[in-house]
Order: structure tokens, then sequence, then C-alpha cells
């Protein structure tokens, strides 16, 4: 059977519907995939024609009956307002969010790939979530979920995410990152593949602490939690955040557990020049997305780069095929 | 005249004299300069014989007798115990540092140059500073001074240092803003020689707290701050921080001055490789250092790499050659 696909088109007034658009352009040959886009009709023509875009498409609110490779499942049109969050762009993208889950929950698609939404614009529209993978969660009824990050130079999984940095050290908890590290073991094995896996946590204070002079997280719960942890044969650290990427460590990794946002994303954004792809990982259903923002500022010029959006669908089907061998080894 | 130069030989149990002993190698034929080295004599022919170097050194007790390029100024002899800290070691380490910051003070030479000590083997001698820079604040009484890094590809400075994550927020003020603001600016000004100098600020928070929904630093203090700074037509800012890397902005500024040391020091050493240098900025004396430790586990072994030192050196001795002009024209 063929992989299906759901696309969300994001903020509309970003570079969602344009990386998208791009993306289908690339993979248009595609014949063991099919693709079903959630985007306002009207967005999606335009960028089809500013990115002189050749794929064949039809635009079909009957999710079944579709036969092409591409489908356009029409969202409510709305004026486009290039580089800007407003409530109807919010409101639009949370939706398209919404409706994506409910077909994969379904079993319609296999896999979900967003575009990049702005909090500013949820938030404008009254919503109140701060991001895609806690929307996710809460749609799919799960507690215990990762944010992940993955790339060919390096893969890195948060134990906190868009949290203040003064609220991060109080979640640094034996039970976060007990369940961290149950997220992450069990992904490595069902989703891609890895059986022993070999996973590298960092430390949350500068020189990881220095045996307790610059901060007592690392002795006092990371290290107990690593040894109490009871598949703790796959971890190592916690390691000194900085000499481990000064030193390329990452290289002898599966994967990289950091503590908090800016520590995984500074160095994963560095080797990946944008190319990177974000996944929550812990769902029962798949979901990747590109690992970077709306980009306002180059909206609606034809400058978007669609590469980490065409690696996000890469690895959602890298995703999809390795769930279905272990259910069937399984089954 | 010629320049002169003291290094301190580091944590003996370090790479610290095998790195000093190398550099000289590679300088020693710099008439134009004179090296003073703060290190026990055994400990100094044990690593000349281990790295086969050929550099001519006299050992004198007598600071200004000194004629050839090289002189060992002695410490107390120590036995070398490879890849561990200990008291003797962390004692030593700190006793070099004092001699250096007195032979400066006094005008002896123009500049020190430390190898890396460990916070571990200082502490174990009963000493009570976090680090070099604490030192030579306190001998220099010195209260604005700021822990820069210098490299060609990106130059950064930290607002804060060896703090836990945890009392990163709440030392993120106008005040400790607005001295770390004055200390570059003059720094850049005087000791680099850029007189319009382009500063980039980042936030704290991810997404530098996306207007507040992350963390209300940015918006309550950081760009406040920015806007009461006198001289802020030099600053830019707060960026995202992951976004800044990701995106290679640091290349459109002289330097970008950070929250916290895991913030500029993860990118900082991805970008260099360990051929970073750390400089001191608001000291009235001249001292830069490598930007790496100790590196225990491949102390002895004649594998250490001194390019961080040499670089070290070399940015010294344009601080040196910029701090003199500075003199001239003012004088």
């Amino acid at each position: 059977m063929k992989n299906r696909f759901i696309f969300t088109c994001g903020d509309i007034n970003g570079i969602g519907p344009e990386i998208v658009i791009k993306t289908l352009e690339v993979l248009k040959k595609k014949s063991t995939s099919k693709f079903y886009v959630l985007c306002p009709p009207s967005v999606f023509e335009h960028y089809y024609k500013l990115s002189k875009s050749k794929f064949q498409y039809e635009i079909s609110e009957n999710f079944n009956d579709a036969d092409s490779v591409v489908t356009v499942i029409p969202l409510k049109d709305l004026k486009l307002n290039y580089g800007k969050p407003t409530k109807n762009s919010g409101k639009i993208s949370f939706e398209a969010i919404k409706i994506a889950v409910k077909f994969v929950n379904e079993g319609s698609v296999e896999a979900i790939v967003t575009a990049p939404i702005s909090k500013t614009a949820i938030n404008m529209a009254g919503i109140n979530f701060p991001g895609h993978t806690e929307m996710l969660a809460e749609w799919t009824s799960t507690n215990d979920f990762v944010m992940t990050f993955l790339s060919k130079k390096m893969k890195s999984a948060l134990v906190t995410i868009h949290n203040p940095l003064k609220k991060v050290p109080g979640l640094i908890t034996e039970k976060n990152l007990h369940s961290t590290f149950n997220v992450v073991l069990n992904s490595l094995r069902n989703d891609l593949n890895i059986d022993k896996p070999k996973v590298a946590v960092l430390g949350l204070n500068p020189h990881a602490g220095e045996s307790g002079i610059i901060g007592t997280e690392e002795e006092n719960i990371i290290k107990p939690s690593i040894l109490s942890f009871q598949n703790n044969q796959f971890l190592s650290g916690p390691f000194s955040p900085d000499a481990f990427f000064a030193n390329r460590r990452y290289k002898k990794f599966d994967l990289v557990i950091g503590m908090y946002h800016d520590q995984v994303l500074i160095p994963f954004k560095m080797l990946n020049f944008g190319g990177g792809v974000n996944y929550t990982a812990g769902l029962p259903i798949i979901r990747t997305s590109p690992d970077h923002g709306v980009a306002y500022d180059i909206a609606g010029r034809n400058l978007a780069n669609p590469a980490s959006f065409l690696e996000a669908v890469r690895y959602a089907g890298i995703i999809i095929k390795n769930r279905k061998r272990k259910a069937k080894n399984s089954g």
C-alpha cells in the first residue's frame, strides 16, 4: 500500500505554504506515496504559481475520493497578509493541525508533516498552546512525549521544551528524566530501528557542575537518575555540555539528551544549517516537521528553502517503515 | 622594546606544561619578544624532552637578569601525577598566577598567558576561587570585568560566568548588563582597535521569550537595559539564541554578548575546534588563555595541541600593540 502523508501549511503568512509546495514539486514523481495538503485553496494556488510549480493536484473536500498524488483538502479561504501574525492565520494554522490529527487517528493517513506555526498568532486567536508538540500530545492522550531533533549528523532530545530558563532547573527531576529516557529508548528502537542505542546525557550547569562546585543538579539528580533507570546500560553522562560539542563527542552516540531548549538547538541548528527535522517521540501517531520557524521576514518572496521540510517527509517515511516492520515482527 | 610575556604552566598534572613548551618551540625565533615561564624546573625539563623541543632556555630565579628568549622562573619542584587533580597541583597552579599578576602589576612584563587550571585541584588546596578570571579581578582590584572569547570566526562575551544555571536569571539585571556593555565596548575600542563596534545581545529564554510567552526577562530587563544604555547605538538585540547561530548572524557583528556560559561556549567551541582564546576584558592588565581545560585524559602523552595557547599569545600581542597606540595617541 502507498504511504499516505498529510501536510499542514502552517501559518499562511509565513513560509509554510511555500515550502510545502516546493516539497511537492520535488516529490511529484514519488508514485509510492500519496500526499494530502491542508491549505486554503487560494493560498495554495498563489504559491503554486509563485514557485512556478508543475506537479498535478486536485482539490477535494472528500478525503477518500482523491486519486492523484497530491490532493489539497481546502481550509477556509483567507487573505494573505505576508510577514505578520494575525488572529486568522493563527486560527487556521491551529485548525489544520486538529484536522490532520483526526485523519491520522482514524487511520486515513500514516504520518503528519507540519509546516511552522507562529505562537504569537496562535495566542492572538485566543488559543493557549505553547506549540505543536503539546497539541499533538493532548489530542492523542499522550502523557510521555519528547521533542526530538533528527539529522544525519546528530540526533537529540529535550527534557524541557518551551519553558522560561528560570523554570528549567525545577523541571530536572527523576520523574521527568526517566520519562525522557524511556520515550527516547523506545523511539530509537521502534522508530529508527536501533536496538542497542548509545545515548549521551548532558549536564545542566557549566562544566556539568564540576563535581558540585558550579551547581548540584548533576550530583543530586542527573547522575542518580541515570543509575536508577532500569535500562541504564544504554546511557552515558552527564557530560560537560560545551566540551561535549567542542570535542564532537555526539559523533559517538546515536542520540544526545539535553536539559533545555537552547543547549540542544544551538548546536543542532549550527550543524544542520536549517536542514534538521523536529520529531515528536512517544506519540502513537507519526509527526515530523522542519526545525525552523515561520520566517516572516522572507515570506511571500519565493526565497524559502524546502530542504528541512523535505527531510521531515523522508524521516516520516523511515518511521512508517520501521513501525510497520516492528508491528509485523511482533504480530 | 621587546614585548615581554609571562606564561603560567597551569595544573602540572594536565596538559598545561606540554602546550606551553610546544608553543615556545613554535615561537623560538620570535626575536621581538621575550617569554618567561612559571614552572617547576623538573616538570619543564620532562616535557621539553618528551616533546623533543630544541629551543634554548635558561632557568633563573632572578627575573631581570635573564638574557635568552625563554626564561624559566622556577616554582617549587613537584612530582608529576598525570591525569588527576591533587592538592599540590592546585596549590602550585594558584601560586603561579599570583606571581604572574605581581610581575605584570610591577611592569616587568606586558601580558600574562595562562595555561588551564583545575577548579577541583584548586578547591583541594583549600582555595576558594571559581577560576582565573575572578582571581585576576581581585588581585587587580577590578570590579567590572567580562569573560570574553576571541577568534577570527566569532568574538563573544558573557554576562554571567561560572554560575549554576538556576542562579543565572537572577543575575540578568540592568546593572550587570550595563557593566558588561561598558566593559565590552571599551575593550573593543582600546584592545582590538574597533572604534564603532557592532555588538549583538542574545536573549535569555528559548526564542528570546517570544514576546513574553516563554519568559519575561527579554521584555522586562534586556530590552529596557539596551534602550537605557548611553552608547546603545552600538548594540542590537535581544536575538533568539538558536536562530542567531543557525542563521550565522554572528558574522555580521564584531562581538556577541551571551547571557550564560553554555549559550556562548557551545557555539564558540564548535566554531573554533579548540583554537579559541579566553580574554578577560576590563582588567588594567592583559591576560589571555586557551579556551580549553586541563585535559587530564591525554596528559603526559605528548598528544596535546598547542594551537589555542599559540593563538592566546598572538591575541595578547595584538592587545599590547593596541593599548600602546591608544596610550601614545592620548598621551
